[in-house]
Parts: C-alpha cells; structure tokens; sequence
C-alpha cells in the first residue's frame, strides 16, 4: 500500500471465534477494518470476543464450512478470507477420523469454491509445521524434501494446502500460507499447558505426562501470530508459503518447569514413556524462519514469556478449563 | 513370499474397468487370484474386461466411491485394495472443480475408513508425477523438494497420498504409492493420443495442437506399470512411495510424429502457443525412477514403441473414440 493511504478492507475470518481466530479478529477491528466472523462454535467461544461481541464494524455467521451451499452464500462481499477454521485436535484423530477430512478439507475445498464463485481474491490460510511429518531436516526450511504425513491433520493441512496452491495456479485467488508451530497466549483453549493445569488444579501433587518429557516443541505467542497474519492482508506475490515460529525450542520438561513454578507446585512426575506423546506426535517440531524474518516480521516473545503468559491467563480465566455449555 | 509357495489372494480394484484398472485385474485373474472389482462406471467400460467378463473368479460391483456406506459395505473380506479410481481428468479440472475433490479425495477417505473399520491390511495407490508441480529438479526423485501444486487433480492426489501415509503411521494399514507418468497401450482412453486420433479421423489434413508442441513429457506402457503394480502385491515395507516412468522422454512433436506415420497421413499442424497445453500443464515432466529400478523392475517399452502400440490399438478399437453409450 502507498504510504500515507489507509484501506479498511472487508474481512472474512472464519473459526474467528477460536483462539488464534479471536484474537485476530479484535485486532482486525482495531485497525479499522470491517469483520465477518464464521464460525461453527464447535470449539470457538463467544467469551473470546470480549467487549467486541457487539461491535458496529463485526458481523458474526454462525454456519459449518462443511455446508457448500451455506457458505458460498454467506462467503461474499469480503476481499480477503482468513481462512482459520479447522479441527485442531491432533492428537485425537483416530477417535474420529471424519473429522480432519471434513473440518480441514472440505471446508477448505467449500471456501475455496464460494470464493470462486463470489470472486473473492485472496486467502490467508493457516497451516502448520506438522505437515513437515519426521523429516529429517531441523530446523525445517519451507522447501524441505517432500514430506510423509505422520496424522490425520497434517495429512488434512497439506491436502488444504495443495487444494490452495491449485486455485492460486488457475488464476482464481492469491494466497499466502503460513505453517505453524503451536501457538500460545490469550484464549489458549487446548493444547499440553491446559492439559497439565487442568491435572493439577485437580491433584496439585502428581502430573501424568505423555510420552517420556524429551519430545522437543517451538511455541509462537498468538500476538507474534497474529502480526504475520495481519501482515498478509495484502500481498504483492501470487502465492507465498511461511514456516512461523521461533528460533529456538523447548522440551516438556522445560514446560513443566514453568508451569509449576508459576502455580506454585511442585508435583511429582509421572510419565507414560517413548519419545512420542501419542502416535503421530513429532518429537521434535523446529521450522526454520529465515524466509519469514527476510520479509520483516520478528517474534517478539521467547517460548518461556510464553509459556509463563498463557498459565496466568488461565489462572485468570478457568472457564476456558471448563467443558463448553 | 517363500519359494515355492503360491498365494491366491483376495485384492480389490477400484477403477478396475478403467484403462489401467482392467490391465491389472486381467493379470491377476491370469495369476490365479480372485478379483472384485469396484467402479461406478463414469469412465470405466465394460468392453475393457473382454472374455473375462464373466471369469468365475470375479466379481463386478456397480458403486460410486463417494458414498462412504456402499463403500463400507462393498470392500469387504479382500487381503489388498488396489485403489486406482480416479478422476483423471487433469485438464478439464477448472470446468468441474468438485470432481477431483470428490472423486480424489473423498473417494481415498472413504476407501481407506472401510478398510480401517473392515480390517482390510494393505493399499496400493496410484498417484501421479504431477504432485511434484512445476519442480526444478529433473530428472525428480520422490525426495524432491516440497512440491507447489498446479492442477486440481495433483492437488487431489497429493491430498490423497498424505492421507493414505497417516493411516500407515497410524498402524491401520500398509501401502505402497506410485508416482506414474502418463500410461499408454491397450484400452488408453483418453490424452493426447485419443484427442489427436479423433481430430485426424475427422479431417486428415489438419491437425490443432495445444501449447507450442515443446511440451517434454515421459510416458509409460501399461504392461510395465501392472508389472510395478503386481510387485507390490504384497510388500515387507510398512510404507513406500515410487515413481513409475521410463528414463527418457519426448516432445509433443515426436509422438504427432509417431502417431500421423502410423495413420500414413501428412497434415498441417497448428499450434494454440505457448510452453502449456493447458492451466497446470507442466510443460516437462520426467521422473527419475532410480529407486524403483533398485527393486528390481525395469521399463520393457520405450516411449516410442508405446506411442506406436496405443495409435494401432486404437485403429483397431475405434469404438474407444465414440462417446460411452
């Protein structure tokens, strides 16, 4: 954009009522620019929005992207859709294996199909490091050698991935896609801190930890996220991929350590064993970032001031513990 | 296997009326095992099965793949699912984007969820060379760098093999992925040749030829690729991945070549332009096929002898040409 001209632009985010999603979205609004929210609630939350629910420049659909029909008549009148919506449970695929291939690729073919069809130009999508599988390559650069997926929402990520890059080759949209690390911060709803805190605001004295506490992570907080995000709402390429995390990693060891320390616990450790904390579990997760610092953007938060954030916010906010009403 | 001994097994093939399909189930009705076939018939024809038709070890099953409950209830009580249905249809893709979503992937879905619940142990798939895009590395090994899909279908079929790899790390199945290039020989429905062959029974002195004829590509004899394919039957490995081609390619302007000597006719060519046939079009496509080599088959055919081979065919077998009744 020239300097000194200020576009707001008409927004699409769906899974805006998600963690990452949410806190996108109030950024969005603050920046001036006009918000649809779709979400299907299955895991977004209202209390996510905060004071912005009702907010003059927000729209919220309530509708699932597995229904073409429905979205393509919702996904209109928007030039950028933050595609955010997905079944993020990794580690319970094989519970419901429908699940990743509905919520993750047919969503993603339904989005893509709606802005087709309503001449939507451009997608923001949000994928992720899993998609790497075990390579064995680390820390992991965006053209790493073609990888084998290891679960059902990698596998379902890359597909999304594929399907984006195909509509971006038919000269249908632009599109930037970002590979995450995990994401930590306000709203986190699900991941190993809420698993670990919800054990131990429960028995402060023992702690179960899957696999053997060596397994090796990158964390991003969802405002160094959300930066990139923001950053792609317009782009001068047709098609860019970004690892997104940080330069350095934790264990879950080292997690622990903080989690506890800042609760104020010191329970014994009980470990399930193996360098997996569950099949499809990488044990060790490290995208290479240079691509995405070259183009500005720098993560702002170490994994530890991360880490040590998100345990008081839930300290603050144990309804994101609770089950959903 | 140990020498000596002979298994007869119980294998599925999808798409197995289809040009590839009946070449294998007619080998394996020739190596004594017992073969069901599952087709819906949208391309498949049930001239392809010649005499063999009504051979007591087959059986015909009239379902489409994208409907998860005929799928479950059909691929039933069989040792390996071939799973070769597709749509491949490559250049028509943006004329109905659906239908490599449909066909590709959720038909793959669907395959390998009632494989998972009817405890079905091994898949072999065929994927194709256009998942590595528009790569840089030629001749491309299977380790190539990260691919950027072109075409829907490339996108479908790579979302289709990362789905087929999560199920092996999740121990449900075994699997092997061939890469192929383009296959050639006896019931070849349609590609280049057909659409040549139609155009010059049709008027002989002129023949009209998308892209600028440079594009390189390798093909493949269909007798080589059930080779590959009958190999991996069964398979020591939890999980390979192949390309299967020949080591040399050619020109669009060699086979029209090839072909118009074979009809003894003489036309003037015209050229739509460009290095693209099409949207997706990889203007050069060429496997490198070390790894497969290293296992012990080979290619038999050259391109050329295969050209040559499909052109007679297809002289012999004009009712390929007409639309299916």
């Amino acid at each position: 954009m020239p300097k000194g001209t200020i576009y707001y632009v008409k927004i699409a985010v769906t899974g805006g009522a998600g963690f990452i999603g949410s806190n996108l979205v109030l950024r969005l609004l603050n920046d001036g620019h006009y918000v649809t929210i779709i979400d299907n609630f299955s895991t977004g939350r209202i209390e996510n929005l905060g004071d912005d629910l009702h907010h003059p420049r927000l729209v919220i659909n309530r509708i699932d992207l597995t229904d073409g029909d429905a979205t393509c008549k919702t996904l209109t009148d928007v030039d950028v859709v933050y595609h955010l919506a997905a079944n993020a449970d990794v580690r319970d695929g094989w519970k419901h294996p429908r699940k990743d291939h509905e919520q993750n690729i047919m969503a993603t073919h339904n989005v893509l199909e709606a802005m087709r069809l309503n001449s939507i130009p451009r997608i923001v999508f949000s994928s992720t490091g899993s998609v790497y599988g075990e390579t064995k390559v680390v820390p992991t650069p965006e053209n790493a050698p073609f990888p084998i997926q290891t679960s059902l929402y990698g596998a379902s990520k890359l597909a999304a991935e594929a399907l984006i890059q195909a509509y971006v080759e038919g000269g249908l949209v632009t599109a930037t896609i970002f590979r995450f690390v995990s994401i930590l911060g306000p709203r986190y709803s699900h991941g190993h801190i809420t698993d670990f805190m919800r054990q131990l605001l429960r028995n402060p004295d023992e702690l179960m930890v899957l696999g053997d506490g060596s397994q090796t992570k990158s964390y991003l907080h969802v405002n160094d996220c959300v930066d990139a995000l923001v950053n792609h709402l317009v782009s001068r390429d047709k098609m860019c991929t970004y690892n997104l995390g940080v330069d350095h990693t934790i264990t879950v060891h080292d997690s622990i350590g903080w989690i506890t320390a800042e609760m104020g616990l010191t329970p014994t450790l009980k470990f399930s064993g193996g360098n997996q904390g569950w099949i499809g579990d990488n044990p060790l997760i490290h995208l290479d970032i240079a691509a995405i610092r070259k183009s500005g953007w720098e993560p702002k938060y170490s994994i530890k001031e991360s880490v040590i954030e998100t345990t008081r916010w839930i300290l603050a906010n144990r309804w994101v513990l609770e089950p959903k009403a």
